[in-house]
């Protein structure tokens, strides 16, 4: 298990102008093979910004290397700078994690609610 | 969905022995209503330390703030702090997440692995 992040620092007052933009896009997550899910997370809100977080989880970071290479990817990358002006402070940060323990409640309802 | 992060900088050298405090553990998360998943991730390498995070998804956030006033939690971090010192680079940064926006592929194998 494979988890890649990226952290945006929203400013104030821009969240749903944000929400909208990954709201609205095209997804071609589920083309590709290992990809498990996918969840656009709001976090804590500081002085100057809220962080978000892009959040996908893979089946393995090799997995996560062969989407970075692909036409989707491409894709959906195409339009990343073109969104309104003032939206983001800085660059978004790339964070890659690898699982070194999991443990799972099988009994739980599905995440996705 | 709420995913309950916290950051760890563990300093260089010290890595095995911050997974071994994880791997010895008794968890009880699976007692607590709304728990969905754990995981320990291992994170970027950077010059003094690894960052690692722990990495829990919750029902919600409000089953969140249930476990944080549990029984269960009290004796999850009744031993912290009493690690072997020098591992961590100050404390644990904890970031909480709200799901904005879901997908989840569910032809995927299980992320447990």
């Amino acid at each position: 298990m494979y988890v890649a992040m990226n952290r945006f620092r929203v400013a104030k007052g821009r969240e749903a102008d944000f929400e909208t933009i990954w709201r609205t896009r095209e997804s071609l997550l589920h083309e590709l093979e290992g990809f498990v899910s996918f969840a656009l997370l709001k976090g804590p809100e500081r002085e100057d910004h809220v962080l978000y977080a892009s959040h996908t989880i893979w089946a393995s970071e090799e997995h996560f290397r062969v989407w970075t290479r692909s036409e989707q990817f491409r894709k959906a990358h195409a339009n990343a700078g073109k969104g309104p002006s003032q939206t983001l402070l800085g660059h978004p940060e790339f964070e890659g994690f690898s699982a070194v323990l999991v443990e799972e409640n099988r009994a739980a309802p599905q995440a996705a609610e």
